[in-house]
């Protein structure tokens, strides 16, 4: 099985765009680990305070380890992304930061180590958030394929995946996403122990994490926006479809979830406004992410029918 | 216990003003019932069809049973509305509608009638929806107090809450709300069988029921918005708090709701540094309601630490 080390500088990148070299290829349907460093790309150290975190380089934010060219993927083929295995580190942080994050203007820069231990994690800090203990639940807060064109930078999601900050795409969960050039040159990053619906902070638990992905090109098959399967979904058993819209209108995404459901429900025989009821009884609207602006990701969940 | 017909006219009301007669004057910590109409005010019948359904009377929407005058409540106080208990009617109905809803401009109007039966709902109409069945998850759209001043519609969500169609208004949830008159004047509306997060088409399974309800004065806490606390939320165990921010605006929306749960995190021995990044790794925000326009219901839903 080829493994791919995300925390060498030759094998990650910071743009999204179709112009980079890729630093491995693979069949559809193979299976391949990649070692994936935290967002920040190793600078933050489990010893750090507060005012060592100010000093790291923002420049190297969100590093994406790839891209990975899929041999045989076209544009207009979708690409099944599966989450076999997620592995954390053994160390985590969040932040409260005044200049990103949904309240950046009504808070101070303030850096929290996490110990993840036996999948528990715990503050390291002193008297913040001191003796309380959460199950770790980790996923991957970037995959993404190459845009047709032009360059993007790493944080805003977009309708080919990027930052979704999506805690749906976890161990077990399956991701479709855009094949939009040659190759679809997909990347992996931005790791995360824990996270609500909203990232509100900007921060997750961030974390470090080793994964195990399988790639297969769905031939001669769009997708518009990317979307999740998976298997169990707020503790709820059964399986789950979670449609995404992206756009820089919240209102707007929350239509794009929605479009993308009913034509989701359509392919699988419903009428469209069966669909659309159904999205209104049984579909659950969560704001998946709202601090990586100027997009925003709203998810529609419902069980699969 | 107290009962009250909400299907007699003189038990409703279609306006939030405090220039209301109250219908019944109730204790802190009484129990009493009512009998609450669907949304179309029983306009709407099991036997109707797509055309019987566009000629009921618009300016009949969302009436509400009450006021009730609630003794001792006065400006300031906070009152504490526990659902003991709801039973739905034995039919339901769900709309698409071409003048509301999420994607109104997609879609033309359309009626489905709803058995409802031991709990499961099932549709009766022919080649829609058929043969498929769900389980009835009982909520009242619509509970609220009176606003300090002003006459406000129905429909949009406000912060003494109102048309919140917020599917964790269930049976055994606890809602907190502003009393922001003499008497707090609460009034309840809009039972739903069945709806999800957001609400898109802009109904769910609409529905009548028999609710009952306990309300308690507590006494000098002021609530600025609504809040929720119930022992499940989407089938996990446990005790939840929900916050609600209600704005016209989704991402504003979602920042009060943030504000709110952090200031509930104070008031519970937390930091607000640690309350903001409790947020963040472990709250959860759901668009409740997308609809109601011109206001937005955003819920920031955790378990209760």
């Amino acid at each position: 099985m080829k493994v791919v080390d995300g925390h060498k500088m030759e094998n990650i990148h910071f743009k999204w765009t179709k112009n980079l070299k890729p630093i491995e290829y693979i069949d559809s349907n193979e299976t391949f680990r990649i070692k994936i460093p935290d967002s920040s790309t190793d600078q933050i150290k489990e010893y750090f305070t507060d005012d060592d975190a100010k000093n790291i380089d923002a420049t190297m934010l969100d590093a994406a380890v790839g891209p990975f060219f899929v041999n045989n993927a076209e544009p207009g083929d979708t690409l099944k992304v599966t989450i076999n295995n997620l592995e954390t580190g053994n160390f985590g942080w969040s932040q409260t930061l005044h200049n990103f994050g949904l309240l950046s203007e009504e808070f101070s820069d303030e850096l929290i180590i996490w110990e993840i231990r036996n999948n528990k994690i715990r503050s390291r800090r002193k008297n913040f958030l001191e003796n309380m203990s959460f199950d770790a639940r980790p996923f991957l807060g970037i995959i993404g394929t190459a845009p047709q064109s032009g360059e993007f930078p790493m944080i805003p999601p977009q309708s080919f995946g990027g930052n979704m900050d999506n805690r749906h795409l976890k161990k077990g969960s399956v991701l479709y996403l855009p094949v939009n050039v040659s190759g679809a040159l997909i990347s992996f990053a931005d790791p995360h122990a824990l996270q609500g619906d909203g990232e509100v902070t900007g921060t997750a638990v961030e974390t470090s994490c080793e994964a195990e992905i399988t790639v297969e090109v769905i031939k001669n098959t769009k997708t518009d926006y990317p979307r999740i399967v998976n298997y169990e979904n707020d503790n709820i058993s059964g399986k789950f479809v979670n449609t995404m819209g992206i756009n820089n209108n919240i209102y707007e995404a929350a239509k794009i979830a929605v479009r993308e459901m009913i034509k989701y429900l359509e392919n699988r025989g419903f009428k469209r406004d069966e669909a659309y009821i159904l999205c209104s009884i049984i579909g659950n609207l969560k704001i998946s992410e709202i601090v990586d602006v100027p997009n925003f990701v709203v998810t529609l969940s419902m069980p699969e029918l």
